[in-house]
């Protein structure tokens, strides 16, 4: 089954648009427990309440050589019919985007994966050409310095555009296999709704309610497709760190339920 | 000693430009015989004949659990005085980007990585915190699809000019530690000349000569900096995939020496 049907039957099942983002650090988590055994206990608590989950590649880079085998043992640990999205930010030229594409969907087993679009079409080729994966493209960050670029008006035959605009419109061209996704930040309501008017059948994966700042209510409205779906919210630190006790698995359920809730008053 | 001084430290000892590209493909390296050990033999034939190497971190993220490992082996293997350039095309948003850099900067211990712009500042800020280390942001790229956002002209105060001017000036501008430095393949001689004019003193590493089609007279000519230096020429599939029999170490060694001599005679 490809990416996005996936996400969409594991959607419907838990009546969900939660994507948990599973991002650790040793930090925020509670005392005396490894990674792994963190990663599993949420997934446990919360696999009936998502339609996907988010491991950030970063915060399993930063943990030295055990780092892929936690993450790799992590996407294990998910139920099979629940869509893993390797947030990675991947890019490179051709033969080395290749390589990143093996990584994530065959060493790893990941069902999607993030791409950056700056180095252009023939980086993100290599991800699309695995048919029954998911590619989300980059578009709009939910970064404060997202504007620097993305937001650059740029010449086009329809005059100028916004350079995130540009590349919403360059990821629907390249969706001849529906495999392709875009990112929009919650943190930016007034884009998310201009780009989901653009692209109505585009899956969204939105970063930035929670902690960032997004509006649930205002996500919503704006993020979901004409059909009320087709829009994968994240949130990472609000339902993994809910608490940092021996009760962190039942208070991240709590948490992602009543994100569920949330969400779902609004759809 | 900080990146830019520990490049132009090895330049100078080395009399070299050239950065050899680290990236193990075991389809064309010599049968029966490990990366770490390629890479070992390929550095110990080339240490005195380059000013930097460069190995790619897709090609180790691609061999599974092991290649953090190899990796990490790899970067220790290179003599203290060579400086360490992590290929990761990393960016994301800043606590993320912070565990990116945490990983290639404190866990690897490379001397510089190399950084996506499209996310903007707060995505490289904290690379740039680490006075010591090299961030290097790519600008303009080797591969033919790079025009499809980094050629579009945006609006600034001074008119219409193409994405990947404007970001060569925010990394100018960001420079504020001396450590950043820009990507500008080969393959596009005009833009790299524009660059090195607008930016006499950044370093610029330039990738897309030899196989992918870049002019090595030409490359020299447009890139080096008024002092003839601050260029980082990356070979990595011309020298270190020279031979696949059991002379490969000593064919590297002589395409690069050969690499060598051809830069400097257009110095």
């Amino acid at each position: 089954m490809n990416f996005v049907d996936k996400l969409l039957q594991a959607g419907k099942k838990n009546n969900s648009l939660v994507c948990v983002g599973l991002d650790p650090d040793p930090k925020l988590m509670p005392a005396k427990i490894g990674v792994y055994e963190f990663n599993k206990a949420i997934i446990e608590a919360t696999s009936d309440l998502v339609c996907a989950y988010k491991p950030n590649l970063a915060f399993y880079e930063a943990m030295g050589d055990d780092g892929m085998e936690v993450f790799s043992k992590t996407v294990k640990c998910v139920p099979s019919h629940i869509p893993v999205i390797a947030d990675a930010k991947r890019g490179d030229i051709g033969n080395t985007s290749k390589a990143y594409a093996v990584a994530l969907f065959d060493v790893l087993g990941c069902d999607a994966a993030t791409v950056n679009p700056y180095l252009g079409f023939d980086a993100i080729e290599p991800f699309l050409q695995y048919a029954e994966k998911g590619t989300i493209i980059l578009c709009r960050t939910s970064n404060s310095s997202a504007k620097d670029f993305q937001s650059l008006l740029c010449q086009t035959p329809a005059g100028l555009r916004p350079l995130y605009e540009i590349v919403a419109d360059k990821a629907q061209e390249w969706n001849t296999r529906g495999n392709v996704g875009i990112v929009l930040g919650a943190t930016y309501p007034d884009e998310l709704k201009t780009i989901r008017r653009q692209h109505p059948d585009l899956p969204i994966l939105i970063p930035g309610i929670g902690a960032q700042g997004g509006d649930v209510a205002v996500t919503v409205k704006n993020g979901v497709s004409p059909q009320g779906d087709k829009a994968i919210i994240n949130s990472a630190r609000q339902i993994i760190y809910a608490s940092k006790g021996p009760d962190f698995a039942e208070a991240a359920r709590q948490a992602c339920l009543s994100l569920r809730d949330e969400i779902n008053k609004y759809r």
